[in-house]
């Protein structure tokens, strides 16, 4: 990889023979971004451009480059790539478009791109991309003017666009270095990130995702890198209509995408909604470098900014913290007798009595930051361009309190009326402290700081772990599950469950009434009829249940019955019996895995029952899943406040609950050929919990786990 | 409230006798923005301030002014104003703090200070404010040295704190008349409202409000003013900690956040969540005109953009309108075979074979204009200071598309790399385009708009209505409810209910066994039983309820075992009865009325049962409530598709349920006395609704409605 990025060498194939406005001059932008290599042009026709002496054809270079760069139409690429590998250039950026990005034929050619760089070992980053840029070395392959970063932060980002080369100051401010892994035909984010890994320019890193592939190798990859050097995703194609134009744009294979959110918390990366997050994550993560807990101090110029701060925090989940009694005494007391003070601290009346608003600003964010019961300090208040202002200097002001910062709390300002990035380039590289572009990106900045710490210490913790090995198999010997139509109900179902200490209803498939009621008898009423047939998987809707059954006349009139809607329904399925099992009062789970086609089995667990679908009140993780994370993936549900108990009802067994989400994580481990499982409804009480249904879903395409 | 805005002479009272870097001296501060009346000001020590000859005392100046502004400590303020007042001042700008935003005594300071201004005559802006400022006439009264615009626009602030004045930029760009408003001691939201809505220089307001007083009186004026002129409302204090800090702040009153919702969706203003949004609103509201719906087309420079605008679509309510043939006629098929467009428009391939990203964008934009299935354009591109990218001029080519928009779409443009604000002054006053600072402003800016749009279309078609009066009571004399413990439940509730037709499940009270047995088997089974008393509101937690009653020995076992437990439990207690009730099937649905200090009766209805604290899936309205209103109360509800019926279940009678929403709303109207009432659960099912339990409390200290 190292090669793309500084390349001693490059040979630029398809450059157009104009130059200057308009003309996109992708030779033009590599002389003006400062591109301190040896350049060799090859071009058919003309023998010279902007200075270059051309060559005709690749074979006709005195030197083999160490990359080239082809920006040819999307016929000619195929054999332009030949020449290139025939002269033994091993590095190849395709900047063209109209691969996998377009039509069929345009993934033909990618395929075919892809076999010919293999066959001749070249590494390629794109088709349909604008390459790399090396603010460090003054290296862009970009045909777009872009502006270089004298001194270049240690940020690099991996994208699936050059927007973020070319727009960056939107998106993320400097760069040190990019790469646009465009259609990711050879070089992937894989190849990018552990490029980044070892680079001792990168310190950060942020990525812009499509799709992707190869991805439960990237989320070790980038658990592992993580852990070193924060990594922050903006994953879109969120929406379902973002889904469908991520599919024709970049030829990706895009997931469901809350299956995203399990993925990157399992890698301990930090995903972030939207480019405003973006930009806030990006500004926090560079300057900022630990951060303990959630408890925001705020000083500010005005009181209402102090709301707005209070509200950002509840929004993104910071919290205020209690005012240190040491601010109050030397403050409150000491100038306004009528001045209360409290957290957020609204400083302007205290500053105009004191004649210095900068003086109490520094000892309002010094006793803030002294204080072991604030985490990090918000600082609020005007940046004004006039004259009779410029006493009001918070950037010097925060520069001189972070002079002595020695738990390196964050300091996080917003100063309004100003001009955001103009304040950022004045901070340049000052750890600890930075200007955002409002209050709510003050915070969500502070937020995605705090997730990436909490993130890092569950992995420290061991709570956490992406580690399979270390989950032994609840199943000595692993028989594939087999069935003519690929779904296991019933008996079936309930016999794996079984294997893996799943408990369930006490139940018996009953092929007659007389069993049923002996069934009933024994294991006492109320108890609960279900038709159990591979052509009644949703048998709820098709009126297949009876509950609520008291007696032995009730359970001999709906056995009947049930065997008799079947009939009906159903002439030609395969009734392999009524279930009769006891009915158990307690609060609707539904469990369930779901193989993702990048990540694996992913385990789900939430509310079920008639409203599961209305609420989506649901905990999703990859396996295998910790007692731990099982804990957490309940505590996290909406519902957990009636399964922890509420209004003096008992609630649910939660230890039986996290046991048995790790059991289904075990079993999900050791049967990868499992497309989708449901436990639907698991009933939980206080005594324990119970999977009353459960179907399986085989996936015949598949031999073994993904992951 | 003019002699405001456009005073023909002021005096200050409290000036500094300091001036320059660092004095905030209002005077000078005045001179310097431009105001061009007479200033007077009043020090009784120094004979003259910046060059202004000063008076001793009021009393002294040699005319009556317009306006006094005092900014004197708060202990010199009422003999201050006392003098004003004598002198024949009629208004006073009070900019001192440490009133009702301090201690008690500041709260008796501001109560005789109103008190006096009663007694005079004069009206007062403050105290605790910044003041007027109108840029029209270059006249403020800031103490902070603030940029004048040269051509203000139409939009006017109104706020609860001058850091909308000092820092505009910030939050909602420029100004042309704004009121901090402060305590609103005297001049409130309603004043001020009142002084813009017949203002020419006035088209657009914006609200920041912490808190306020007169809620009901505000809504009916501004829901006047909205139909003319939009307000677009920031109402901070929304979370918790929020409202804490606001108490303190402004000494207003702020109502739980949830309320204002339904208040300022009934006055037809549109409410944003925090600054960026409101940034985003004020952008999109200055330039835009007209928006029909919500199908938006997109032309973007960069796919990766495209899906980013599709996800901010998916989260703020737009919609991406099917590409228009004829686009696809003439950019598509005319240039490449293989690419194909959708929207979002990707034109940046096309751009490169047709050697102008301009043309194809202009002619992407113009044919979405033309379409009728498009309501607004997202354009998205670059802006790069480079000389070789001065061909991309995307505001010269929106303002060229603009010339010919005669249904007014707005063209929201995002330009990546730019800076927003020299945009946004490029572009001036144009109508119908405007620039963001991101595509999730953009999409902010348009999805606020819309609203608007919506809440008055719903105000025209006489769908929402603020007219109690024309909706003729259920009741035809009003008697008060009395209660000696202010508390109403069982038959004495139910009894109100039926007055409103409100339906109820079929019950009795029964004193004993028998009359019970009587009504069930009358009634049918299965039955409830609960227990009846002023002292079991909370039934369900004490174990007051038995359910599932199918015979009649259960019922007479049960009757007996409740009562006893009501003797135990409450030995003192009022036993009115043990109900029985035939047990109906449906879905829980909870309604109710709370009163609300500011807005009066707010109607509710929402998810009942056990999950309701845990999804609090409530709507909520003002009353009256039309049945339209009651049906979007329904729709809008997250179990919405269970009562509309999902997966072959049958739904619920939506009719029924709306028609008792519409009877609560009239009762409601009548009953002003009524503090809070529940109906829960009201149980729906396909062929109705009935309310099986009924509290009512009544609030003591009010007679009639707040409205």
């Amino acid at each position: 990889m190292q090669l793309f990025f500084e390349p001693r060498s490059v040979v630029l194939i398809g450059v157009s023979r104009q130059s200057g406005p308009g003309t996109y001059n992708n030779l033009e932008m590599m002389a003006r971004y400062g591109y301190q290599g040896r350049i060799y042009v090859v071009h058919p026709k003309v023998p010279e451009i902007l200075g270059h002496k051309t060559y005709p054809r690749v074979a006709d270079l005195p030197v083999t480059p160490d990359l080239a760069i082809i920006s040819v139409g999307r016929d000619r690429v195929l054999p332009v790539f030949e020449e290139c590998a025939q002269k033994g250039i091993r590095r190849v950026i395709v900047i063209s478009q109209g691969f996998a990005d377009a039509d069929e034929r345009g993934k033909e050619l990618q395929r075919q791109l892809m076999e010919m760089a293999a066959k001749h070992g070249v590494r390629v980053v794109g088709p349909n991309t604008m390459g790399i840029l090396n603010a460090f070395t003054g290296f862009s392959t970009a045909f777009v003017d872009t502006v270089r970063d004298p001194s270049p932060p240690p940020f690099s980002i991996i994208a699936q666009s050059g927007v973020f080369q070319v727009g960056y100051e939107s998106f993320t401010g400097s760069i040190g270095k990019a790469i646009d892994v465009g259609n990711a035909g050879d070089v992937d984010f894989i190849d990018a990130l552990e490029y980044l890994e070892n680079d001792p320019q990168t310190r950060l890193i942020a990525i812009h995702m499509e799709g992707m592939r190869r991805g439960g190798e990237l989320l070790k990859v980038a658990e592992r890198i993580a852990r070193k050097k924060p990594i922050i995703v903006l994953k879109t194609g969120r929406s379902a209509a973002g889904a469908r134009a991520a599919l024709s744009h970049t030829g990706s294979l895009v997931g469901e995408d809350s299956v995203f959110d399990a993925a990157f918390a399992r890698a301990g990366i930090v995903r972030v909604r939207n480019m405003i997050e973006l930009r806030a994550a990006c500004r926090a993560f560079r300057h900022f470098r630990s951060l303990k807990g959630p408890r925001v101090g705020v000083v500010t110029a005005t009181g209402a900014c102090g709301i707005m701060t209070a509200d950002a925090c509840e929004d993104y989940g910071l919290e205020l913290a209690p005012l240190p009694e040491k601010i109050r005494e030397e403050l409150e007391l000491a100038h306004i007798a009528w001045h209360h003070l409290h957290n957020p601290v609204d400083l302007w009346p205290l500053g105009m009595v004191t004649g210095s608003f900068i003086e109490v600003f520094k000892r309002a964010v010094r006793g803030l930051i002294e204080d072991s019961g604030v985490d990090a300090v918000i600082g609020i208040g005007p940046a004004l361009s006039s004259p009779l202002h410029a006493d009001l200097d918070l950037i010097a002001a925060g520069r001189e309190l972070n002079r002595s910062n020695p738990g390196h709390k964050p300091i996080a300002l917003w100063l309004y009326g100003g001009d955001e990035l103009a304040q950022e380039r004045t901070l340049g590289p000052e750890p600890d402290l930075a200007c955002f572009g409002s209050i709510d990106e003050a915070v969500m900045g502070l937020a995605a700081f705090l997730r990436y710490q909490k993130l890092q210490a569950e992995k420290e913790s061991g709570e956490s772990t992406f580690t399979p090995d270390a989950f032994p198999s609840g199943h000595s010997s692993h028989f594939p599950l087999v069935s003519p139509d690929g779904i296991l109900v019933g008996e079936a179902a309930f016999e794996i469950l079984k294997q893996y200490g799943i408990p369930q209803a006490p139940g018996k498939l009953a092929p007659d009434a007389e069993s049923a009621c002996a069934f009933a008898g024994e294991a006492g009423y109320p108890v609960v009829l279900k038709i159990i047939s591979p052509q009644w998987l949703h048998k709820s809707d098709l009126g297949g249940i009876r509950l609520h059954i008291t007696t032995e006349l009730e359970l001999r009139k709906a056995h009947g019955d049930l065997t008799e809607l079947f009939r009906q329904q159903t002439p030609d399925g395969i009734l392999e019996g009524i279930l009769v099992q006891k009915e158990i009062q307690g609060t609707e789970i539904l469990m369930g895995i779901k193989k993702d086609p990048q990540f694996g089995p992913i385990l789900v667990v939430g509310m079920g029952g008639i409203y599961a679908e209305v609420f989506k009140d649901i905990s999703r993780s990859l396996v295998p899943v910790t007692l731990a994370d099982a804990e957490r993936m309940l505590g996290s549900l909406h519902i957990f406040p009636i399964l922890k108990g509420i209004r003096g009802q008992k609630g649910a067994s939660l230890d039986k609950l996290a046991q048995t989400i790790v059991s289904l994580s075990r079993l999900a481990l050791d049967y990868p050929e499992i497309g989708e499982m449901d436990l639907n409804p698991v009933l939980a009480n206080a005594e324990g919990c119970w999977c009353v249904d459960c179907r399986i879903l085989i996936d015949r395409g598949s031999g073994g786990s993904t992951l």
